[in-house]
């Protein structure tokens, strides 16, 4: 049989791309639960056995179809720019901007839901956030516990998501973005630098 | 008919009780769209024009169903008690402790998955949180715009309690309780009497 370049469910990159489009669909509609690889490959209109060859399990096929809306090496490389101060205002500047593209808000309300609702879910995007969002945050904090400063603003990020898309509280909710900068300035700056974290003694 | 003390089946305040205990079971188990009056009325064992006598709706049953673990007038009472400093470490501690014990973790959890979940337990939820936590919250603040201060407070409660407790992000999740408050009390305090809020000009 000849390879043919019309036949692009056969391999390569645009293939393993249709998979992940289809489980990031699936993975959407049905939970991660009630996704399976054969379902994904239904969708994808390839063999069950190719999403198996390029991904080798749902597990990796769903940290791999997550779909983080800005590159973090990027975001936390303009968070610092070689100083501390300010830190804090740009972080909330990014996180609102961020927020209010329609695509990041949907990617981001999509893991919240999935990591609210299913337990083994959860674990996989508390996997996909320490290693893409968390660590590169950390590593460039450049204070004491630098890990713990990253997951509260983490904690921090998550929470408006929820209050201000998901549940939808009242005046959080239409708040201004200038308003919510300056909220979470301080915070920011708080988490980021501030000098609270270590025990004492 | 003789009405007899021994069927409580048959109204009061006992029947409404279990019909609450039995729509939190169900609620807790099936979600909010596969709960119906019916089962929770099978549940109870009560004839199902009964739930609808006491509830009159499924929704009003959801939110009447909601436990608040703590009473908010009593701990927003012991917030300020009067005075403003210290209240962003007081409200920590309450908070850190109230989260660590069992019933709330799990009430509060609960409530969580819900909201990220169904759009329409969702609206219920925030009905709930703003007329029994952020209402007596923000009437107790003091500052300008004590209704932002308030739903900002939420945000953070709500995200520590995703970060914590529902992803596990670590090392937020291993974190003492004692080393939170240190992080956290700026940060309310800030939120409950920070001078930034107003929108300039």
């Amino acid at each position: 049989m000849q390879k043919s370049r019309r036949g692009r469910r056969a391999g390569g990159s645009d293939t393993r791309n249709d998979i992940l489009e289809a489980a990031r669909l699936q993975f959407g509609e049905l939970g991660y639960g009630h996704t399976t690889l054969r379902s994904v490959a239904a969708v994808a209109g390839v063999d069950p056995r190719l999403v198996l060859h390029y991904f080798g399990s749902k597990q990796r096929l769903f940290i791999e179809s997550v779909e983080l809306p800005v590159d973090p090496e990027l975001v936390f490389g303009s968070l610092f720019e070689g100083r501390r101060e300010g830190a804090g205002q740009r972080a909330a500047q990014l996180f609102l901007a961020a927020m209010e593209d329609t695509e990041t808000q949907r990617a981001m309300i999509g893991l919240i839901r999935a990591a609210a609702s299913e337990p083994e879910a959860a674990e996989l995007i508390r996997e996909v956030l320490t290693q893409r969002i968390l660590m590169p945050l950390a590593s460039r904090v450049g204070a004491d516990q630098p890990e713990l400063r990253a997951s509260l603003m983490a904690s921090q990020v998550v929470g408006l998501m929820m209050a201000r898309y998901v549940v939808g509280l009242q005046p959080l909710a239409s708040a201004s973005r200038e308003q919510l900068v300056r909220a979470l300035t301080p915070v920011f700056d708080h988490y980021l630098a501030g000098a609270w974290v270590a025990d004492p003694g």
